[in-house]
């Protein structure tokens, strides 16, 4: 078992992690236990945590619809009722099984019941492993707009069993590639060496890759966790990301990218954009882009498209007084902060992107 | 100027406690102000706090309807849209000015905001000042249910100002005389003598129990700030009234209580019951009811209300696996915790309240 403590947020890897959980769970005590799923993961993945965690009281199943669109407040007040009605206390605990979702939406769904109860995150996507069940950020979408609803609280612990990943999509897989590969961007050229070489069929490669990313953004957290300097570079590609990804989700003539898909993008734009203004070199540009193009789709955006994405730009949570503000590089594993960057580069970004 | 310093939540009041919200501004320098009122306060107190402070940007007033009934998320929903489309980010500030309701929910809008914005208590109610705006808890109702869905998160800081309290209704002005007395029987028999005495009138006099109030609940919970302990003798009289209010504000029939109102049979009922199970002195027990009676309307509850509003009480948040559990006293500021108490027990409080 790998294994990182902390006084909130443990992260257990692997072998021994089950048991680890049910000594947890032993010593916690909890007056309630419930499980939250969604669809896909109440089908595919409840039977193997069942059979790894013994209960005296079988849990309470909860379970949302699956996807992006359904991580918003109504949700949450559906699963708040349900839990009063179930009878979860202030000592109840919520288990979160799932992706990105789950653990996002479940994360704040405890914080603020009853001004706040235990909760445990068992990360069953990729994405879900290597970046959102870790370092406490909780929340949902208000209309389009990402994550602006939510708190900074960390789970009691997180089970990371990468076998949860035989369950998953293909797609589903790549899109929490995305975060590793941004891992390898923002901390060094060995593990963005590492990342590239990233093939799921491989479990010990990918299992090495799992963790990898797991101790860089403990790392990262650790240092700040309240993001007031390094733990932006957690954000790289995220700010045209999500603009993007909101923008697709917005108009239902469109397709809609999964998250990691939407940073895919996001991450040749802010490296583009770090090689015309923070000097990172272009040669290096070339194979991030080819790289992240050899794994995720390419999408067409229109002049009207690109500038409707700009005026997302300034819902963005992290930009202040009306200007947004990119983390940039000037090599992997260096960076500069709150670069103010005019709309004609980001223009000029996507035509780079269009033109490769 | 009387003043609590503290990391976060620290209190001001009267005299020169504007002049130090203006140094605080200063050096906070949001990047926007958005002041939150109600429809009583923007009318009452808006022109008093803006002639007190100087902005150097006219700060954006938000307004909701005034009273317990929209404490909601949906309310909480229209603010968080608001502040999106007013462009607040992560550095502006919300300014809380008014009652429970408004320092509650404000709080809470507040703390989830983009993961939390900075917000500042300005009570301007009894109530407030004495008790919702100090500690940090937050929170909305979900339907009938009081304070579901919040957080514990200190304000910057907290500005009292008593001459708002000359804006005041006079049931507005006894309902916050509730949580006086309140704290006048889980503290010390000293306490309770002088907020015997209380008259809206005196202002010298109502100063003085105000700040006392305030010392009092700082006291408790700097000691406790999690609730583990000796926090839950702020809930006195609580349980009870927390579910009496909620019942009477369910059946628009019924004529809804305001929160002290509500309280105030609470702290009867609870002492009577201290009474029989705790050794509460009964001539104290007298005392305690006439003061009480005194001052607050004597209400008529029917068994079929005494019956619903004892289901209720499962829902309490103080409430565990199952069992609700009351806070007693022996005597004046000596208490005992998680004393479970019977339905009969309760009927027989009941009882001696109707018979009194």
């Amino acid at each position: 078992m790998k294994k990182i403590i902390k006084d909130r947020g443990a992260v257990y890897f692997n072998e021994g992690s089950w048991a680890t959980l049910s000594n947890i769970l032993e010593n916690l005590c909890p007056s309630k236990v419930f499980v939250l799923t969604d669809t896909n993961t109440k089908t595919h993945c409840l039977e193997l945590f069942l059979k790894n965690v013994p209960f005296n009281i079988v849990p309470e199943v909860l379970t949302i619809s699956a996807g992006e669109r359904h991580k918003t407040i109504s949700t949450s007040v559906a699963l708040w009722s349900e839990l009063s009605e179930k009878g979860a206390d202030r000592r109840s605990l919520l288990i979160n099984l799932g992706g990105g979702v789950v653990t996002d939406l479940g994360g704040f769904v405890a914080s603020s019941f009853k001004r706040g109860i235990e909760f445990i995150n068992i990360p069953t996507s990729l994405l879900a492993m290597v970046d959102a069940s870790i370092g406490g950020k909780n929340g949902v979408d208000l209309g389009i707009l990402k994550n602006q609803i939510g708190v900074i609280r960390n789970p009691k612990c997180v089970i990371i069993d990468s076998t949860f990943l035989e369950t998953l999509p293909e797609e589903q897989v790549i899109s929490g590639y995305a975060e590793i590969l941004k891992h390898g961007l923002i901390h060094s050229e060995s593990y963005w060496n590492a990342a590239s070489r990233f093939d799921i069929k491989n479990k010990v490669e990918t299992d090495a890759l799992i963790w990898g990313s797991v101790e860089i953004k403990n790392e990262v957290i650790t240092e700040d966790p309240n993001e007031h300097g390094r733990r932006k570079t957690l954000n790289y590609g995220h700010t045209l990301g999500h603009a993007i990804e909101s923008y697709l989700l917005e108009h239902s003539n469109k397709e809609a990218l999964l998250h990691g898909e939407a940073i895919a993008i996001g991450m040749i734009l802010a490296t583009y954009i770090s090689s015309e203004e923070n000097a990172f070199p272009k040669s290096k540009l070339e194979i991030v882009t080819q790289t992240i193009l050899r794994s995720f789709p390419k999408v067409t955006f229109s002049d009207i498209d690109i500038a409707a994405i700009i005026k997302l730009l300034i819902y963005d949570k992290k930009n202040d007084n009306g200007k947004v503000h990119f983390v940039l590089l000037s090599d992997f594993g260096s960076h500069t902060m709150n670069n103010e960057i005019s709309n004609s580069t980001i223009k000029k970004a996507f035509e780079y992107y269009k033109n490769f």
